[in-house]
C-alpha cells in the first residue's frame, strides 16, 4: 500500500524511512506534493500538515499521527470528516513520561531545589521530610499514559487521583474522578497536578487561575500535555502570590520557548524542551503497518480516535 | 520496664519521650549518667553511645538503635558480646530512601543536570533520551530497604540487579548476586550503583577505585550507606577521568561535612545532608515497646541483629 507523507515541519521520510523499510515493508512511501489530485492515495502519515494537503486524495481511508497526540492533524481545515486519524500507543512512551513525571513528584516532595541551594551556599542543613502519603498526585487524563503513571506514583507511595472527561471502569491505580464536579473534587484534595490530557477544543486553558485556586495552598503543576492547556499569566500569577510553590514545564503554545519569554528565568518553573517522553521510530512503523494492513482488510485501524471527542 | 537513655550526640528524651509516652507506656526513661553500676537496667535505647556507657548495667539485656543502623553501637567499647542490639526497621523508611533514589536514577538517565545547564542559557535543545531499559542499576545490599529498592526500581522499568554478602532467596525484584565474584560480574553490567550496606568491617571502604573501575564507563554513584564505606580520593579520581560522569552522596566519614571539603562544589556532585531517609519517631518507640516485652517475656527481641556479621 501507497502512503503518502505529509509535514510542513518535518522530513518524515528521512526520519522514518529507513525503520519504515525494516517494519512495514509492503508500505510504499510517496512523498506529498501541491498538484492534481491523486485517487490511489488511502493512506498518509502526517505532523503539522499544511492546510490544503488532504484536498489532494479523495480516496484517503486513514492519517497516522508520529506520536501520541493528534491534535495538529486534527486542526487541519483540509481533513475530511470520514476518514479515521490514528494516534501512536507506545508503552515505551508511557513508561518514560511516568519516571519523567516521577522525578518531578518527587523533587517536589524531598525539596531537592532546596537541597540544591544549601549545596551551592556550603550549608549542612537537615530539612523536615514529609513522607509520600502526605503528597497527594491528581493527574488530568486517564488513558494509557495517565494510568502508567498512576500505578508507578501508587507503588512509590503517592496518593494517586485520576480525573477523566468520562467515568472509566475502576481497574486503574488510585481514586479515579470525571466531569467538572468531579475535576472540582479532585482538585480540592491535589498538591501535584499532573496535565496529560489531549488537546481539545474542552480542554484548551483548562490550566487556569480558578484550577490553581482549587488546589492545595503551594502546590506544584506538571504540564505534560499541550502548550495550549495552560493560561500562561495565570500560571505567574498563581506563583506570584504563593498559591503554586513551582511548576515543571514540557509544552508550550509556542515551540521553541521564544528566548525572551517569563519562564525562562522565573526561579520557581523548570523548563524541558517538550523531552518528557516520545514513541519509539519502531512504535511508528508498527502503527503505520497495522493501518495499512487494517485498510486493505476493510477494517477500522486500531487506535483510530473517535473523531467526534477529538482523542 | 526501666530503659536508659545513652547518647553522647541527641538529647534522646526531648525528641522521644512524648511519643514513647503514647506509644511505650510500660516503658520508663531512665537518664545515663556516669556513676556506680545499676543492676536494674535490663533495656538501653542508644545512639552514639559513650565509650564506657555500659559498664554500668552488668544485666543489659538488649541495645535499641534509634535507626536502621546499629554501627555507632557496636563500636562501643563498653558493649557486652552478649547482649542483643536491635535496629529499627520501618517500611516507611524503605519508601523514602526508594523514592530519594529513584529520583537520583531517573536524574542521571534523563539528564536533568544538563536540561537545567540550558535552563540556565536560555538554550531549547532537545536530548537524546535513553529508555529505563538501557540503564540497569545495581544494589549494593539486599535486605527490607534493597528489596524495596529495587521493586521500585523495576516498576520504572530499570534493569534491577542487587548484591548481598551471602546467597538470598530469588524472591525479590531483579537478579541476585552474591559474594565476591557476584560483586565483580554485578558491577560489569552496572550503569548506576547504589549502595545501601551496613557499615561493618568488611564493607568498609568498599566504594573504592577497583569498584569503579569495574562499572560502566559514565557510570552514577549514590550513596546513601554510611560514609565509612566510601574512599573518597578514588571517588575524586573516578569523576575526574570519567570512569564515573555524577555521585550523590548523602553520607560522609565526617558529618557535618566540613565546609572546606572538595565534595561541597564539585560540578558532578549532589550533596544531600544525610536526609535520604529516617525511620519515624512511632517505629522507634514501637520497636522499643517490643523489645522490652520480649526481654519480661524471656524472648529474643524482634530485629535483634546477628552480632558475629554485624547486621
Amino acid at each position: 500500500m501507497r502512503c503518502v507523507l505529509v509535514s510542513k515541519r518535518l522530513d518524515l521520510r528521512g526520519y522514518f524511512g529507513a525503520e519504515f523499510a525494516r517494519s512495514a515493508p509492503h508500505v510504499e512511501l510517496v512523498d506529498h506534493a501541491a498538484g492534481a489530485q491523486d485517487q490511489d492515495i488511502r493512506l498518509a502519515l502526517a505532523w503539522h500538515p499544511p492546510d490544503d494537503a488532504f484536498e489532494r486524495y479523495p480516496n484517503l481511508r486513514a492519517v497516522c499521527s508520529i506520536a501520541a497526540g493528534v491534535d495538529n492533524i486534527m486542526a487541519c481545515p483540509s481533513l475530511p470528516a470520514d476518514v479515521d486519524v490514528v494516534r501512536v500507543v507506545d508503552p515505551g512512551q508511557a513508561q518514560m513520561m511516568s519516571s519523567f513525571i516521577a522525578w518531578h513528584v518527587i523533587g517536589h516532595q524531598r525539596e531537592f531545589a532546596a537541597f540544591r541551594a544549601q549545596q551551592r551556599d556550603r550549608i549542612w542543613q537537615r530539612r523536615d521530610q514529609r513522607r509520600a502519603e502526605d503528597v497527594p498526585v491528581g493527574i488530568l487524563g486517564n488513558g494509557g499514559i495517565g494510568q502508567r503513571v498512576a500505578a508507578d506514583l501508587a507503588q512509590l507511595g503517592f496518593p494517586v487521583m485520576s480525573w477523566s472527561r468520562t467515568a472509566k471502569p475502576a481497574s486503574q491505580a488510585g481514586r479515579g474522578f470525571h466531569g467538572p464536579a468531579g475535576l472540582a473534587a479532585m482538585l480540592s484534595e491535589t498538591e501535584v497536578l499532573v496535565n496529560l490530557l489531549p488537546l481539545t477544543s474542552e480542554t484548551r486553558g483548562i490550566l487556569n487561575g480558578e484550577v490553581f485556586g482549587r488546589m492545595r495552598r503551594g502546590g506544584y503543576l506538571i504540564q505534560v500535555g499541550r502548550g495550549e492547556h495552560l493560561v500562561e499569566a495565570d500560571l505567574l500569577a498563581a506563583l506570584d502570590r504563593g498559591q503554586l510553590s513551582g511548576a515543571a514545564l514540557d509544552v508550550f503554545a509556542s515551540e521553541p520557548l521564544p528566548p525572551a519569554h517569563a519562564f525562562w528565568h522565573h526561579p520557581r518553573i523548570v523548563i524541558t524542551p517538550h523531552d518528557a517522553s516520545d514513541v519509539s521510530i519502531n512504535a511508528v512503523a508498527t502503527t503505520l503497518a497495522a493501518t495499512a494492513a487494517a485498510i486493505g482488510a476493510g477494517r477500522r485501524p486500531p487506535n483510530a480516535i473517535d473523531r467526534t471527542r477529538g482523542y
